[in-house]
């Protein structure tokens, strides 16, 4: 039996959506989404995960969806989809439906979309190469989890066809910013460090619960621009996405780390806010 | 009766098309499209925009659509839709369908995809503002007419809110790029100058076809990087783009500029090219 998708309310088999050849989430990228862990049937940080979504809808003058109607639709797909056990990948996405090109509102034939897989188990560690290519922090777009998201593909094929996992974006200024997928933070002499979003770097929901967890449990933690040399003279590496939660990284060019002691405390506290399958799942 | 749309070697109405929710054209912007205009029927400068499609195909290691197949589309959903007198608006789009994230390639629920609607009359002159943001020259998408293309939505509705027709972007150097929709064109004491690809334009198919009738006409003409600086001190400014032909400009901020000899004679070359209505049509 075909999965099922839900969109404004329905469940409905995945080949039932219908969209306008003109809504501009297919036509131009207006769209935004956001991609949440479900483990066993719960969706993980979807207070946070919704009230970065609601940020981006505010940015682009976007009513946000429903959200008793989202949790119900979360419930009954992944019910559908027979993924209320083991780890799942939600997906929520909303498009602007049909309308100009000069004004993003929502056209009265947008959706809001919701798909979910089973979720493959991640890699313990992954390698970052340096991206050829650099991230706008000066986009309109920069922080906004938009559909116009094409340049992380080809940025991430790149990375893949040099043998690595994922590239590291600089931004224009040559500060480091992010991954394709994730955000990346640092430690060194004991200080944790990440970059801002000035940087342009994606306001991601695991970053935020990282350094929440940081400040909760006394660890120093440092939210400011840096350059890609204190990056690689660093003790340790780690990215943090909601799907993959904390994942070391073991390479970053030619440069090896290994995992350390500070990552391992906060994949511990991660594990002891989420359930223990949620913290690396 | 609805209109129709072409997709995949049919015609079919507006709302037949069905769209996998995992097509990376509506999931991440991973699609190519352009716009041709047809005058009474007939596709202007064909080749051109085959040709720019076919190297941003290539750039995706996308297969081409099948020429015969497009160009009978074309003929099919002009006249389907009642468009073979005056101006229409052709949009060309390709999906990438399904797939993984991390690799551009074609899934085998791809779309191509052909929308036709009449175009209504373009403004005889433009009004253009800096954006407060700049285009990244050194993104992968860079010159790629890639569906990831929100950001030009959010700066046309900031330059749209405070009182012009298009933004201008500069590039992460501070060179001027292009406005939202539109090559730019300027003219100083007689010399046609135009920024190049290197700084992350578009490789617009009008822009080709004025350095193509300069080179003939023995207008001379530069491609080389220049700053805002030269753009506000030159005589004559004009946009192109393929729905638009040329279009001069008459405000770029406060500074006012007045439609001169040099753009009058290209408009003029042009109209003897593509026949009287398809140069500023």
């Amino acid at each position: 039996m075909a999965d099922s998708i839900w969109c404004n309310g329905c469940l409905m088999p995945q080949d039932g959506l219908r969209i306008s050849p003109f809504d501009r989430g297919l036509t131009v990228g207006l769209g935004l989404f956001g991609t949440i862990l479900a483990i066993d049937g719960r969706p993980l940080l979807l207070d946070r995960h919704l009230a970065r979504h609601a940020a981006g809808a505010q940015r682009l003058g976007w009513e946000m969806p429903d959200r008793i109607a989202l949790e119900q639709g979360i419930r009954e797909l992944l019910e559908a989809n027979r993924l209320t056990r083991g780890a799942a990948r939600i997906r929520l996405f909303q498009t602007a439906g049909s309308g100009t090109l000069s004004d993003p509102a929502l056209g009265p034939d947008c959706l809001t979309v919701l798909t979910a897989v089973a979720l493959p188990a991640s890699p313990a560690s992954l390698s970052l190469c340096l991206s050829p290519w650099v991230r706008n922090e000066r986009s309109p777009l920069a922080g906004l989890k938009c559909a116009s998201y094409a340049e992380n593909v080809l940025a991430l094929q790149q990375a893949r066809s040099k043998g690595f996992d994922e590239p590291i974006f600089l931004n224009t200024t040559g500060e480091v910013c992010e991954t394709a997928t994730a955000n990346l933070f640092a430690v060194r002499d004991g200080l944790l460090f990440t970059p801002p979003l000035s940087s342009g770097c994606l306001p991601g929901v695991m970053r935020e619960q990282v350094l929440e967890l940081a400040g909760h449990h006394q660890i120093q933690a440092e939210v400011v621009p840096f350059r890609l040399e204190r990056l690689i003279s660093s003790d340790e590496l780690f990215l943090t996405s909601s799907l993959r939660g904390i994942v070391p990284v073991t390479r970053l060019d030619q440069h090896d780390f290994s995992p350390g002691l500070l990552t391992a405390r906060i994949c511990g506290l991660l594990s002891g806010l989420l359930g223990s399958s949620g913290a690396t799942g």
